[in-house]
């Protein structure tokens, strides 16, 4: 093994799980698989003894088209953060593991684009590429989305474009790429793909890939003047997706947008674009008599990037309806009998909150697995085995509340240790 | 002990310490008192024996009047739930301890409201009342806030006034309580004082002690007709103030209004008056066709409401103003090595909240000693001494923690038994 693998920084970020968790996992997820599928019982078992054989033999399992794209629809729908989880059904699974060159994975990242953005209906797509085993880790996106902005800190610290792009772009540029002649507000940064051995490549996205919505007001034309624009497709692809104990550090996916992350977020938060100011200016709303001017700039810069997806012909929704979607989603999984995880600080919008049903929703986050994380150190290590649904005696029970207690006193420890 | 001390309703919300929790919490209180009054070494050595002998002797102590003031300060710049603390030191604290007859505490409410709202700059007091002691729990108030409006359950399901107070009308009524001839949407309720005996009294608050702020838009003058009101004073009668050790049940104390709190939750909410959709179409927003007509009939109404009580001399600030006066809070205690406690889903407004820098922090809650609580199932039960300030060993930390770890387990444990 090289230095590089020893000090992988992929590796870094993934969960580190035992054998024996592992084996949990994969158990829990073949019967749950079978649960909600109506596998046989009998196929059910010999799928069970063909992957403790294959854990045992090499630590690693495959799975197969039908448990993958189950296993990504059921990471979804566990993922506490997100709003849209209505639609978890609805993912559809790209099965990449074969691909491992990073220009296939360029090419194949570029078509899943160009598909989830389709005729502007927007559908929702996730790309597996391969997954960590024992011995290897494969390429990843390194790049947290897709599509992103530049971001250039000028002389005398005057910012152009997104602050969050600032880094990327100073990165980008080291590995090569040219920026425009002109830095703009709008300049969408290549991606990079980090290979099997540690080695950057950068990818631009072919122009008329990124399709880009100009931001206009419906009532008030001055807005179109700042030359306000975003792009249609959400894309991340640094989350690390995780079914039945193995991990997929390269599965990126993509939904619609929310107006409120455009309008009250990206454009808005001063590390971000920082620019409700000269938005209001632009709107004529008078900041230094009106106490509220935010409010009202919020409100129509919502209103203006609902106006402008819609007039461009691209899916969008509206605050108001994703959180009743979500009181829908709650519902549904209510009466499937199982309980939804949901993190009140990511759910609830960030505009008229208190009016949106979800503010009044009392929520938990189970971190169950299968999900979607980011890095061990962040999200990854709360992840666990949600155990409400295994009939247990209560010996079992308290066997497996004391071994899990265990874990969790041995994960503290090695991260405390930082082993690795 | 007569059967109602033996089941009492008050003793029951109270926090169950141990004697030896009792005297940890006495002399942390103690000592912080000293070192942020400049207390001499040897006064402070002299009052820990007095506090220690009278807790041996009698399960209690006496605060001073010195130690009463600055540990109702302290519990208010402890408590996690409150954007308003920068104001801290600017309580005014009245020393209450003899007034133990209900008459003479309703008496002694109505003046402190009167005195709160003042000429309507609003001054922030505190009634301490007797605490609770091992033999004996006061008189209290039952009432959650000494301000409150009815709401009636009308015929085929109609309500009128505020639906969290349909229960409180109801008590009322059976206590003698006679509502108006022509029940209103801002008829206020009397409030309730329940005495050591467990007797519950009604007090109507005399006419003119309560200002009432009609709502008004400054631009928009249909609003004006639809009649709607708020109090100037929040005054919250229902929470226990705990100080070293020592619980006191009643300690009413009042603010002043945030325009959030009245606009965007108690007549916008659908469980206090749902007034959006009417506010609305008197305002003239198009319900139909607007997605976003609730963001601007929530921003309208605050603008209305700040617009009311400025209009009326009355102190009320706007979400803006109050969140950047928490940021210069967490400044002041950072600056003076202290964590200040934070509930992010209490602190961020809930409007224009990623706009408002508080979205943006990290926050922790303590949940440190002194403080205030409503009860020990709810919030009570969480409290705990801060021992972040105690300078200590590795052996005496060590001999802490493991003692804390004892004292919350058997909480929990007294807790599922409900022991009394």
């Amino acid at each position: 093994m090289d230095d590089y693998l020893k000090a992988n920084p992929v590796r870094r970020r993934l969960r580190r799980i035992s054998a024996g968790e592992r084996r949990d996992e994969a158990l829990a997820f073949l019967r749950q698989f079978a649960r909600e599928t109506g596998m046989e019982a009998a196929a059910l078992k010999q799928r069970e003894a063909e992957v403790m054989a294959s854990l045992k033999a090499r630590g690693h399992y495959d799975h197969s088209a039908d448990e993958l794209a189950f296993g990504a629809r059921l990471a979804w729908r566990n993922h506490g953060r997100c709003i849209g989880r209505l639609r978890w059904k609805s993912l559809e699974v790209v099965d990449c593991r074969t691909i491992s060159d990073p220009d296939a994975m360029a090419q194949r990242m570029i078509a899943h684009l160009d598909a989830a953005h389709g005729d502007g209906q927007i559908t929702s797509i996730i790309s597996i590429f391969a997954p960590a085993t024992p011995d290897a880790v494969p390429a990843v996106i390194e790049s947290p989305q897709l599509v992103q902005y530049a971001g250039y800190l000028g002389d005398g610290g005057h910012i152009t474009g997104d602050r969050l792009g600032i880094e990327a772009a100073r990165t980008a540029a080291s590995l090569g790429w040219q920026p425009p002649a002109r830095p703009g507000p709008h300049d969408i940064l290549p991606f990079i793909i980090r290979d099997a051995g540690g080695q950057r490549h950068l990818y631009e996205l072919p122009p008329g890939v990124v399709r880009q919505i100009a931001i206009t007001h419906p009532e008030r034309p001055a807005l179109k003047a700042l030359g306000i624009h975003w792009y249609s497709v959400p894309l991340i692809s640094n989350m690390v997706l995780t079914i039945g104990g193995i991990d997929y550090p390269c599965a990126p996916f993509n939904g619609h947008y929310m107006a409120t992350e455009i309008a009250s977020r990206n454009l808005a938060d001063i590390r971000r674009y920082d620019l409700l100011p000269a938005i209001a200016d632009a709107l004529g709303i008078d900041r230094a008599h009106d106490p509220l001017w935010a409010d009202v700039t919020l409100t129509e810069l919502n209103r203006a990037v609902l106006h402008s997806f819609a007039a461009a012909g691209v899916a969008i929704t509206d605050h108001h309806a994703e959180s009743a979607s979500y009181m829908a989603f709650v519902m549904q999984e209510q009466r499937a009998g199982r309980v939804p995880s949901g993190e009140w600080s990511w759910i609830v919008p960030p505009q008229a909150s208190a009016a949106c049903p979800v503010f009044h929703l009392p929520m938990v986050n189970l971190h169950a697995v299968p999900n979607f994380y980011v890095s061990r150190q962040l999200d990854g290590g709360q992840l666990r085995l949600d155990r409400s649904h295994d009939r247990m005696n209560r010996w079992q029970r308290r066997f497996h509340r004391w071994r899990d207690r265990w874990r969790d006193w041995r994960r503290r420890r090695d991260h405390l240790w930082q082993r690795h």
